[in-house]
């Protein structure tokens, strides 16, 4: 926790939060070891970040005099869209997408993804919530990504595809093609990453006719949580 | 399992290896759902890469024809130094180095490592096999990384470094710098990584002066096994 969130509910009146959940206060008591008048490095959900100065400090609860001025880290350029892993890769998956900066991860549907993934509770929007907020609390940031789901394959390419690629530029990254990744990229870029096992050649046909650039990372086979931050790294996005 | 690994027990004569081990049953029976006659991607440690058919298959055991033709991927051409991590991050970072191809990794003690990590029994030997050989397996590679450990940061750094420096560029990724980490590297690139928190100024002035260059990621504070892949995907090597 590199950076205390703070959520509206915890603003007690102006400039003053009060925290009383049992993560923060162990984290702030046993990592931190903070006691009163030490100054935490704090973010609004949503806002800017600063620091809150511990004004009082107990077992049951502290409250920080809260100064925010300065805006969180600029955001990824990097819309994800990622074949639904499976259920303890995507938490750290998106542990992972957060902390990098990625505002935008949709999770496809692909012929590789078992169907019961879809039925784990890892799914549920305060999991998917939980594990952001890890993230963010990580990499320092104050902004949720935004977790869209596409349950089935052709209704995302052909009804909500069309519209993105007129902003985006757009990879998919295949493990067959030979046009090697980009080192960075400056526009909204769409980049499209397959299930364990990659997207079927039908699947990959469909988003190379949409206008997808096949990009190889070469020989190696990587997990998806290996992969992501490699390519994010890559694109410099 | 991208590639089932043989070692020079596993060959019972001329171009057959005879599997016994329960890890590697397992896989194949559970997870490939092998039988006879199907043919598997292996490799032999350090040496070629190619397949193995099988032409004996029970619960106990099982054979393989073997032919071995290609070589494995070219290593990268970058040399970790890595503050030790704690044991879990350790164990899941070596598989990420050696899936991404990396050959040589020194494990470093730096002002804020915990001395006490130096007694994980994650740094016998065997346990760092069997963690490379997980991520040898997982991206497709013969070649074990060497894995150093420097105990003692000032004889590394006096003794060993301006040695490594002679052949080598030098980076050092920190978040107080301003010179944007490169995108790729054709040299032989020594990269150093400093323990969760950081290395310290010291420390980092010890580095600059010998010659590293630091090199920012950015304002997002990562953690050890996020930024291993995003610097080895940045630097491309």
């Amino acid at each position: 926790m590199n950076l205390i969130l703070l959520f509206a509910d915890d603003f007690s009146h102006e400039g003053h939060a009060l925290l009383r959940d049992t993560r923060r206060l162990e984290h702030i008591h046993k990592v931190h070891r903070a006691v009163l008048g030490d100054v935490l490095r704090v973010g609004r959900v949503d806002g800017l970040m600063g620091v809150g100065k511990i004004i009082h400090i107990d077992p049951q609860q502290i409250t920080l005099e809260v100064s925010l001025t300065e805006p969180p880290p600029a955001p990824s350029n990097i819309h994800l869209i990622l074949g639904l892993p499976r259920p303890p890769m995507l938490k750290r998956t998106l542990q992972t997408i957060a902390m990098l900066g990625v505002k935008q991860l949709t999770l496809l549907q692909s012929a590789r993804v078992e169907k019961s993934y879809w039925q784990s509770p890892q799914l549920q929007p305060h999991k998917i919530a939980a594990e952001l907020l890890l993230g963010l609390e990580q990499g320092c940031d104050t902004h949720f990504p935004v977790i869209h789901t596409a349950k089935r394959f052709r209704p995302f390419v052909e009804d909500q595809l069309p519209q993105l690629m007129r902003d985006h530029d757009a990879l998919i990254a295949h493990p067959y093609v030979t046009t090697p990744c980009p080192t960075t990229t400056d526009k909204p870029t769409l980049l499209a990453i397959g299930p364990e096992g990659g997207f079927i050649d039908n699947e990959m046909a469909i988003f190379t006719e949409m206008g997808f650039l096949g990009v190889t990372l070469g020989p190696r086979i990587m997990r998806v949580e290996t992969v992501v931050p490699y390519l994010l790294g890559r694109l410099g996005g």
